[in-house]
């Protein structure tokens, strides 16, 4: 479709194993109007990351006044640990592009930007069950018991948020559960609330 | 997706001459799972209409006692005209098959199929422009010109309710209106409100 619209903010949760990493990675190949969210950090680039693509790199000072500034739609700020945070302007100039914006984080995150960004549109990857789940972690042979046991525990938790979100993706056919974020870019776009202006001028007589 | 899960009530309205016939037919054709809802009506059967098939035929009194028992979704009940209405049963019984039921409406319909069921999904289909809807009026030659007038106004006046709906599907190209109609259905199956017994399986360690 070649009508202008805004691009959506497609905040995406599931638990650690679940694939939701693979699932976007495999959205963004197909489109490449869909872009990942780059995030701000206070931590020291890696060797081989870039500032602007991998992430922003600022200091604490510069990261402090960003939050004086509201120029978060959320944050992370632990005492002594490294600051994370997802900057609105990045989010808000790919979207008035028409470009779609993925924002890859934890359920305590996504709550966050839901509330910064009531248009959001929020989807939970979940597993067929967690003992899919579980045996995937296994799977992955870099994972101890512990770890497992842990991560499984905060996927049940996770599970738990489902109702928060609008959309629940079950990733089990990988084709199919990138299909259905298809689907639900699609839809999103059509919703009457995303399409006031090309309502105004079709009634206004325009073409659109 | 095998998942079993509640069909879709689709309310679909849109001016005369817009195509909605046809975008319907279409996606019925590719989706067996979708199925017209069937109206109950007072008039006589017309040769080769059958019962139950192409409407509910029903007498006067039993059609008061219809609404007397609160059967229908809506219904037009104008003085000294035949009755028609949409019944509540149909569309239950074949959603709780899995199965989406088309609903083809008017806009004043469609507003009180909204109310008696809440969880409908609502789409309006729109032309391009107001001009086009008219140019494709002229284009069937079946129309006086009185009657395309007409028709027009009416169109006007059913696009200011696009605001109701929740999405908004423009008929341009026919194919591209389809497949936008196809990922209204996927992404609101998805919907976690619509998930929750899906949701307490998960929670509770089954698997989904």
């Amino acid at each position: 479709m070649a009508r202008k619209r805004k691009g959506l903010l497609l905040v995406v949760s599931g638990p650690a194993g679940v694939g939701k990493g693979t699932v976007n990675a495999m959205l963004m190949q197909r489109h490449p109007e869909i872009k990942m969210s780059v995030s701000v950090t206070t931590r020291a680039p890696r060797p081989g990351e870039i500032d602007g693509v991998h992430y922003f790199f600022r200091t604490k000072e510069e990261f402090d006044r960003m939050i004086e500034e509201n120029a978060f739609l959320e944050y992370m700020h632990v005492f002594g640990m490294n600051y994370y945070g997802t900057p609105r302007s990045f989010v808000e100039a790919e979207r008035e592009k028409g470009n779609h914006v993925i924002l890859e984080i934890d359920v305590q995150g996504a709550m966050k930007v839901k509330e910064a960004c009531p248009d959001a549109v929020m989807v939970f990857i979940a597993p067929p069950s967690l003992a899919i789940l579980k045996s995937r972690l296994v799977g992955r042979g870099t994972e101890t018991q512990e770890s497992i046991d842990v991560r499984t525990a905060t996927a049940l938790n996770e599970l738990k948020m489902l109702p928060q979100y609008d959309y629940m993706v079950i990733n089990d056919v990988l084709e199919e559960a990138v299909g259905e974020m298809e689907s639900i870019l699609t839809s999103e776009l059509l919703r009457t609330e995303r399409n006031t202006t090309l309502i105004e001028k079709l009634t206004g007589g325009e073409t659109i």
